[in-house]
Formats: structure tokens, sequence, C-alpha cells
């Protein structure tokens, strides 16, 4: 890399220009060329003085400048660097680019985004995280919102609590058996994973979290500058995680328990139990995130942590996204009054509050028993596609070219292909093929996952489910024949 | 205060107790007993074991346990200190207060949660800046919301876009004349605030905003770390603004142009020429906050910042809930498309997205001219609304006991009362009178105000208005009358 010793600087002592506009000209000229790349470390204020013969005024005075200019960054204890100047910026006298935190720098990751993007019209998608909302009431919310707007439209567009409705409140506390004052409403569980990670969080800190895990939370800890250490979400061993525990010292434990993201797996009632013991023993808060839970095909799951927990250690994470649906924004967290108090802090700087009109709605639902009932058709449903997708694989698909473990609830399969087969490379095949895929990588923290495919079987009906089937047999029969170049390179998430 | 050189520590080297939890269970005790109270600075872990005469991994030990529980709170150059154990945590193993990241212990001030909680019924509001929402035409947004229910169910409800729903985005481009890949839609301007300051800003920035100015915020920039600088709002003197700048080199200026809150001030177009001179000058971005611009009694306001820029500079942020309603939760900003791709990553790891159905529904209002002949009828009534304010104000009250200058839209009044009036105190008062104030200190960062109010006159109705001030008025008598002793104490915000 070019360095500061091979620019040649020019300065004129003979002009009216001041010696630091000529200074800051010149390496303004430097990074522009391409001399000076992104990342080049530039010399202290005093050296540069030293090596060009001038004040250490001046050469404060340039650097200030530039870093004004968004073209280096300064950090105390650190050194001055050359930022990186987007193409984007041709109308700008600056380069916002260079304006952008150094804490948001961490977050630059677009994945998440394009999953909620839309897809061409004739794709079939088992990527997104999707319920069966071809199934959901719409007769029934329909009225209600009128319902809602017509008898209580002060409260569904007005000013509302950072806490949430005290109706939604109420009816959330009733069925999990807690107190509404431990009861947040939230957008989703995107922003109860953001309130948390703003709340118990430092740059630095170490967070124990599923490995696969839920992307979203990943994108979430990579953000917040925390050391993110992955715990074997399928065999779930409890000694693996004291061993961690021990190791990394970790401010929070985030696991999905209950038909878990992306694999399905469901934490037997031992296993949940030898978790809370380790987190009393550790002191070491959980934030447990269930969106699925309600989603089993038939039996009843084992009791939440927050059911089982005897010491408040435990922050519940949910949404309404997986059993109603995800443009509701609608989800909750139940958690000790003090950590509520503080998530409450830290929505109302936020978002200040949010919209009233759903919650209202959905606080209907639950009350007059809709809300079960559409949980049972889910269920029901949920089970018969299940059944469709491991059929169609069965049938179309030679035998052990994709291999899963069954689940019994749940959106997802998580199928493993052979190691010949790069799935983040199929998956960008597949969208061509008219079928969206996530591949495994997405949800390690750490880099693995590149022979997996995380297959949403709850989003279509059947028919759909083997039309989609048939365009993976055909990707992966074809990228089983040619298969990919040894020393394919793979961006570490 | 109390040091560890006063707390007798008894250590027993002939019991099977590990020495480190001896340690431990003395120096928690101690905090317990609050022999060392919360911020106490504890020995390094060298010098704790000199002066107990055991090894640094036993002090280690000792200081990692207590840490684990919450009860001290370590930090790498900075030493150990005793935290706050909080009087609601007895039902915890470990104090949860204990568990709060740094970052987050900056934002404990609940006053704007306060503002947007609910009043006792015959409470009177001049306190939260609400427009005329009596006013709402809650008949045809019902007939859209039922309109997009029925035709676009799935986008209402479903999956969308993290930068908001396209058919939203280009009537607002239309709008500002602005294309809408530079539109991001929020669920209000604090969500804007709060995005851009993780956009911009790191702990240790400066930034100017005006003096007083909007709560929400001075308490996103607080709960950001960053130092907030006041510019004063009302002289809006741009040599000011340059000292400033020149000063103490922020990372941002924000600022409300027209119909300023909490004073109802609008700049000038010189002055806001000269202010994106400024910018421009020192590459300063500029965050325009302009909540109240479309509710002009009669005179259009000066082209927004975001019109007059020439440099893309500035972030043009607003809101729907001073002109429609709070509860929909829906804003947007405008700004050069690669600051919308950053801020859309931080929109995506915060909610992923926004609700789609009032996304819809309000595209169609701006579409269909209905958003249009809504803020006519809004400009009419706050106009009268003003009329009557000012002049029971007028009546009510004798001369010179609240003065104030005149505004021509908006919706606040700024009143100064005399200087032995506590206007927080009167706040205080005025709720058991069924009034509710807000005071002119939590305006201000760096305090002041403290004989001031904010009066929203666009929230009540004319007879409403002249019942809350006579309430005022009685209240401001009896306050004159029995002044309040010298040297009360005021919080600093």
């Amino acid at each position: 890399m070019t360095t500061m010793n091979d620019i040649g600087i020019a300065l004129d002592r003979s002009t009216d220009t001041p010696l630091f506009r000529q200074l800051e000209h010149e390496l303004a000229s430097a990074i522009a060329a391409g001399e000076l790349g992104a990342g080049t470390r530039l010399p202290s204020e005093r050296d540069l003085a030293e090596m060009l013969g001038v004040s250490r005024t001046t050469a404060m005075n340039a650097y200030r400048e530039l870093e004004s200019r968004g073209l280096v960054r300064g950090r105390v204890g650190r050194g001055t660097y050359v930022n990186a100047v987007g193409s984007t910026e041709h109308d700008a006298p600056f380069a916002w680019q260079g304006k952008i935190a150094f804490g948001a720098q961490r977050t630059l990751d677009p994945t998440l985004r394009g999953l909620v993007r839309e897809q061409a019209e004739d794709t079939i998608s088992f990527a997104g995280g999707s319920p069966a909302i071809d199934l959901f009431p719409i007769e029934a919310f329909r009225a209600l919102v009128n319902r809602v707007m017509a008898q209580d439209w002060e409260t569904a567009i007005g000013l509302g609590p950072s806490e949430g409705q005290p109706a939604l409140r109420a009816a959330i506390a009733r069925r999990i058996n807690a107190r509404p004052e431990q009861i947040l409403v939230l957008t989703g569980s995107q922003q109860g994973l953001d309130f948390v990670s703003r709340c118990l969080l430092d740059p630095g800190d170490a967070v124990i979290m599923d490995r696969p895990g839920y992307l979203g939370a990943i994108q979430t800890f990579r953000a917040a500058g925390v050391h993110i250490v992955g715990w074997d979400a399928v065999r779930a061993d409890p000694e693996e995680l004291e061993d961690l525990i021990q190791r990394y010292r970790p401010k929070l434990l985030y696991t999905n328990p209950t038909f878990h993201n992306p694999t399905g797996r469901t934490l037997s009632l031992e296993t949940r139990k030898e978790i809370l013991a380790l987190a009393a023993r550790y002191r070491l808060p959980i934030l447990e995130d269930e969106p699925y839970r309600e989603l089993s095909f038939r039996t009843t799951p084992p009791p939440t942590l927050f059911d089982l927990d005897e010491h408040s250690l435990v922050i519940h994470l949910t949404t309404f996204s997986k059993t109603l649906a995800a443009g509701l924004r609608l989800g909750w967290l139940a958690a000790p009054e003090a950590v509520i108090d503080q998530l409450t802090l830290v929505k109302q700087r936020s978002d200040l509050f949010g919209a009233g009109a759903f919650q209202l709605v959905v606080a209907e639902l639950l009350e007059r028993g809709l809300y079960d009932a559409h949980l049972r058709t889910l269920r029901a449903a949920h089970a018969k596609r299940y059944a469709a997708m491991t059929a169609a694989l069965e049938s179309l698909l030679p035998r052990g070219m994709l291999t899963w473990s069954p689940v019994t609830g749940g959106i997802y399969l998580w199928a493993h292909a052979r190691p010949s087969i790069d799935a983040q490379r199929l998956a960008q095949r597949a969208l061509d093929a008219g079928l969206a895929l996530v591949s495994g990588d997405v949800f390690c923290p750490d880099g693995a996952g590149w022979h997996d495919l995380r297959l949403c079987f709850a989003r279509n009906p059947a028919p759909v489910i083997a039309t989609g089937v048939e365009r993976l047999a055909n990707l992966l029969t074809t990228a089983e024949a040619h298969p990919l170049r040894e020393g394919s390179t793979h961006p570490l998430m």
C-alpha cells in the first residue's frame, strides 16, 4: 500500500494561500487519485509537521479540514485514517460515507433487508419465514378494525403509552399468567432484540447465541460491537454451554428454545432446566426468543424458560408475525418489571410508542378466542404442508441428496446437501429458476452452513410446495453433476 | 464517602471455602450494608491483592463474581465501581440494574414518556403537541382503511420493504419534487432522530441544536453520549452559529426552521441561506426537522433547507403526527440516496420495516387531495384557536403576567412568566387544578427556561381553551401572591 512517504507534497510559501490549505489540497488530491487508499494510516500531526517543516497547527488544521470533508477520520489514541470515498457521492460537497459514525459502520450487511424484499411474481418462496398467510382470518380482522376505528378511534390513532395499549398488555399477561406491568409491546421481535441489545450490551461484551441462529440477532449483536459466541443449537449440550460461559463470561444468552430458527429443534424440559441452573449459577441474563412456540403441529412443547425461571433471569420475547401477520408489526416481551422500565425508556427514545389500532384489534382477537382458533387452523395446515414438503423431497430427490431431521412444529426444515453443493450459489441460481431459498451460511456467525438450506414449508399450499421442490430437485441435480471448483470463497458474515 | 480502607475484610484460611468466595462475600456484605455506596471506586486487583495478602487471581475472581451479580462494574482503564442496587430487585438473584449497559445508563430521563401518558378525564391539556385532532377526517380515513384492507390486504398486513411502501414514497417524492429513492418512511420523527443519531454520531461528538429545542432530540443526543451545544433558536444569529461551529467542530446541526418547537419562530429566507452557506463552508450535515411546516395559518413559509440546498447537505425530517394523527406512527425523511441506504440498514436492524396498512391509506390521502383539504381545515381552525388563546390570556391575566411573541403558524405559544414563577412547580400544581402544562426547562439542554411555558393552542376548541386559561390565570395569580423561596433547586436536564 502506498504510504505518506511515497506522496510528493509540494508547499509554496510565496503565495497568499495558507499552508494548511495547500497541505489540505495536496492530501485531498492524493486521496482522490487513489494514491492514499482507504484505510491508509496517516502520520501523526507532529510527524507530518516534522516531515514537511511546517508548524503542528498547520498539520492539525489540514487534518481537520480533511476530516470535515469526510476524507479522513481521526480518533483519539488511534491515529488518522483515509476514509472510503463512495462513488455515489458525486452530488455532495463532502463524502457522506465519511460522516458515518464508527458505531454505524459495524452494520453494513444488507442480507436481512434482502430477505424481506419482494420477489418476482411467479417465484415460489421457501426463503422468508412466513406462516400460512393465505389462511389469515381477513374477514374477522377487517370487521374488528372497523369496530375499533368506530368505537375507539381516538385510542386507535391517538397518542399511546410507550409500554403498549393497556388492553393488549392485559390480554397477553392473562395468557402467560404474568402481570400486565411485566409486558412491553413492541413492533416485532427485531425491535425487542434491538432494545435488549441497547439496554444490556456494550461494545466488547460477549454474547452466547444458538449456532446456527436467527440472522436478525446476529446482525443486531454485530452492530452492537459485541463478541458473538456460538453454542451448538442442535446438540444443545449444557456442558458446552458451561464451558463457553466460563471461557467468555458473556453478558447475555440468546436462544430459541422451541422450533428453533433455522433448525426446527426443540429443547427438552431437562435441557431447559439445566440452562436455567447455569444461568442462575453464573448470573447470566437470558433472552428467550419464542416466535414459533405456538406453532406445534400436535403436542404441547415444554414450558418456556420464562415460566420455569424462579430467579427472574429471563426476558421472554415473541411476535405475532409468525402467528398472525408480519405487517401488523406487533410483538411483545415479558420480563421483570425493573427490566421493563429500562426497556420502555429505550422504546421512548426509539419511536415513542406503537400504533394503537392493531394493538386494540389483536387484544380483541386474544380475548374473543379468535387467536386460538386461528392457531388451531395454522397448526393443522402447517402439519399438512410439512408432510407435503417431506413427501415431495423424498419422491423427487435421489436418496441422500438432501438430509434433514424431522420437526414437530414451527415453519422450517433444515436440510443438508452434500459437501459438493455450495448452498449460497445454489440460492443465487435458484432465483433464476423461480425459487427463493436461504442458504445456511447466513445463520452462522462464524462461517459454516455452506451446504445447508433453510426451507420454510408453512407459507405455500401443498401444490405450490410440490412445484417448488421440483425446481429444487432440478437445481440440485444440475449442481451435483457440475460441482463448483474447490476453494470458492465465502464471505465471512 | 466510605472507602475500602474503612471496611474490615476478614478472610479465614483454615476453611474449605475458597478465598475468592470469602472475599466476594465480604465485599457483597459491605455493599448490601451500604458501607460501600454506589459509585465507590474499588482498589485495582493488584492493590486489593496486596492489601489483603492474597493472590491477584483471588482478587480478580472475587471482582468477576461481584460483577456477574451486578454489584460492581469494571471497565478497562477506569477501574471497578460499586453499582447502584435498585430497591425493586428483590425478586432477582442478581441486580438487573447492574446489568444495564454503560451506553443505556445515559438515558434514564422519563420526561418524554410522561408527556405521552394519559391525563385524567377532566384535565385540559396545553401540554402535548397535538393538532386539532377533533377535526381528523375519521370517516374518509375509515373508508380508505376498509378499501385498502379489501383490495390490497396482503400488502397491508404482509412483509414490506424497509424503505417504506413504494406508493407512499412516490406520493411524498412528488409532493417535494424529489425522487422516491430519496425517501425513507419512518414510524415518526423520533425514529428519524434515533436513526440519524445512530448513523452519524459517536460518543464524544458535538451536535449543535436549537436552544430551546425539541425534548426528544435532546434525549436522543444525550443517549448517544454526544456533547449538545445550544444555538439560540429565537435570535437565530448566523454569526453565533459560526462561532459555535468553529469552537466545537460539530458532527451535526439539528434545527426546526419553521414554527419551531417550543418557540413558534420561523427562520427567514435570508437566515436559511446563511445557515446553508455555513454548513457548506464547514462541511456540516444538517438535520432539518419540519413537523409544523404545513401548519401555517395563512402565508407560505420560506422554502425548506432541503429545497434550498445545492450541495446535498441536508436531511429533511418530518411526520404525519402533527397534520394527521400521532397514532398512525408515520413519518419520513428525505436525504441524498447514499444516506438513505445507510439509514435503511439501521431501520432494518431496528424494526425491519413499517406496517403497511396506514402507509397505503396515507398514500391515498396524499394522491386524492384529501390530505391538502385536511391541512386547509387545520390551518383555519388553528388560527382561530390561537386567537382564542391569546384573547383569553389578554382578558383573563393582568397585563405583563405572561408575555409572548406572536406566531403565524404551528401549534405552540411560548410564554414567559415573571422571574418569581417557577414554571416546573407551576406545572406540577396545575395538574391538581385540572390543567396539563409543560415548563420551559425541559426544552433546554443546559438549564434555562425555568420561567417559561409551552402552551399548545391547537388541540382544544375555543371554549375549552378559555376554561384552561381561566385555570392558568388562577394558578399564576396564586403563585405570584406566594412566590417560592429563593434557591429552589432545578434538576439539570
